[in-house]
């Protein structure tokens, strides 16, 4: 006998990627940055005292509410602050979704979705998306109470763009959530979209661009209406001191993300292109990962010769994934090395296979 | 029209007590530590690394399961992590409990219990205490699939034996969950009923007894079957780095915990003394806060008057709860001045109506 509810003995739980304690490796699968936050995070830091930590802390996070609201032109009752950008994704199922009003996503996509439908116990309309990842036209005919859209899509770090997001909101009766936790490395974003769309929830992390991913904080962008019922069912303590204080810090330090974040779209571009040179079909990638499609190798076999070689990326042995890898951009010393890596790999298991001359253009 | 669902329409989502940030205050309102973390907190907070900030934290939080599984005498896999107290509850509403799964905890209790049964949607079964807060026979005939009993109660302060709590594990079909928030300042805990009952699921936090409520930690202690249902509840980065540095290096320090704890008991127990001089009923506590009944006064009065004076208290405008003030116990000076404070305004209002001669036993 089980004393848990049905759904949640059936689910499988969320498997996040391997969190290797050792240094001396080259961790390319969990999308960090691979730049330090900002220097301001770490005056921050000196900065805590320990009433800090005897207090409960601010339940709204309104230091960083208001400069997140100057950020993005909203204002400070148009931000969440979150426990991550997942813990914002469990509100909102929480908030939106249960046995009869379903969740509806275009896959392949993060694999956290499923899990929080089983969790929350509603269906998933899962809408598969076409080679290109295109915005599948199928989602606007879901009535689904929540639609949610990875933007920048993991694992495909593909981008659809602002107006196409905008038109899907106006024709959905229910919510639609755009979750927007690799748009920093993007070239637009739909932060915009709130001033008009009163269905509009815009996901964003510190995680990614501001190189936080380890103090867990995200916010929600949206109209005030949807905030104060989204904040209904958050905990009312769900952002800690530290935390609201270094991400605060570091959102403020608009100059250093510009910076960094160029420079990981700088080292992307040229990661793809070795990539590309390998024989990898590399789409154009609008994220801080890229997803390599291997032609006449197997990708679980060079996953595990990299992991040999101390080169951690990200295997998704799911379909329509399994012939790929995401590999995280990191410095460009790393990039170099896993590229050598995969050179040696490729060479050393396939010498005589190797199709030449076969290369088709890839779409960008 | 709404895009919540129904119940979340409904509900009014939980209060926190209010956090001033002024400092020139006595904030005896939300049952904090009066004292600092122990001095190795900061300590661990100075060997805080950029890298720690950049990648994500360790999933499980081992290195603290490691410490709380010596502390309490059980193994690693018999602790979960979670970020602050609440994390735990709200994970236990959704692993348990649904529209035909209830819960059940005698009242009053912790209001957040009832809001989270309305997020969850489920049924909230609420047994009375009787007068002097023995558990309710009726607890055990309810049913329910997650019974949660607050133990010391919040905002009485009671106590209910280990035994009595063994035994109604025992009588249960469902999951007992004992939320021991503010088991610090009792005597005795039911952390070791988990080694025969795997039914039962301990509440800790390191927010009262180890003076940490800024960072937003807590655990849960339970069977590893429990465990691991409830670890795929939890969003799966649900602490962060530096609260797992931070509460591994508090839950290290015992013999400061002990220190700290300890004075806390001694003034709560002068304060309880205090209180009752100026004829408040006031029962034994076993927490760090004492719940003092106002006869012939208006609690809600004394509570605005106390305000004006810069001192924070919790009045609950309840049911059962309405002639009481919540008071934490405070250092030794804090609990003198609002004693102090009490004793003018009652002396202020009501000259010739306090009732001399009229004071009763209170049972301890």
């Amino acid at each position: 006998m089980s004393y848990f509810r049905k759904n949640i003995d059936k689910a499988k739980g969320y498997e996040p990627g391997f969190q290797p304690k050792r240094a001396d490796i080259v961790k390319l699968n969990t999308n960090e940055n691979p730049y330090p936050p900002s220097p301001r995070v770490i005056e921050a830091l000196s900065r805590m005292g320990a009433d800090q930590f005897r207090r409960y802390p601010d339940p709204m996070g309104e230091e960083f509410r208001q400069v997140a609201a100057v950020v993005h032109g909203v204002r400070a009752e148009n931000i969440m602050c979150c426990n991550g950008g997942d813990d914002l994704l469990n509100i909102a199922f929480r908030a939106f979704c249960d046995e009869s009003r379903p969740v509806a996503y275009p896959v392949p996509t993060y694999s956290l979705y499923p899990v929080l439908a089983k969790l929350q116990n509603c269906r998933a309309i899962e809408v598969p998306f076409d080679g290109e990842f295109n915005l599948p036209v199928k989602l606007t005919k879901t009535r689904a109470a929540l639609t949610i859209v990875c933007n920048p899509n993991a694992p495909s770090g593909s981008f659809v763009s602002v107006g196409e997001l905008a038109s899907l909101a106006d024709e959905l009766s229910g919510v639609l959530l755009i979750d927007e936790a690799y748009v920093d490395f993007a070239d637009e974003n739909c932060a915009g979209l709130i001033k008009d769309l009163d269905n509009v929830v815009v996901l964003r992390s510190m995680s990614k661009g501001y190189g936080l991913a380890g103090i867990r904080f995200g916010y929600a962008i949206a109209q005030a209406d949807l905030i104060a019922g989204l904040m209904k069912v958050k905990d009312s303590y769900n952002v800690d001191a530290v935390a609201i204080a270094l991400a605060t810090a570091a959102i403020k330090d608009q100059e250093y993300f510009r910076q960094t974040t160029a420079k990981v779209k700088e080292a992307r571009e040229l990661l793809v292109e070795q990539l590309r040179i390998l024989k990898f079909i590399v789409p154009k990638s609008h994220a801080n990962f890229v997803l390599a499609e291997c032609r006449n190798c197997d990708a679980g076999t060079i996953y595990g010769k990299l992991l040999q070689r101390n080169i951690y990326v990200r295997y998704f042995d799911l379909p329509g994934l399994s012939d790929r890898l995401r590999i995280t951009v990191g410095t460009s010393e790393q990039n170099d090395r896993v590229v050598l890596a995969l050179k040696e790999i490729l060479s050393e298991q396939e010498p005589e296979q190797a199709p030449k001359g076969q290369s088709q253009p890839v779409a960008d």
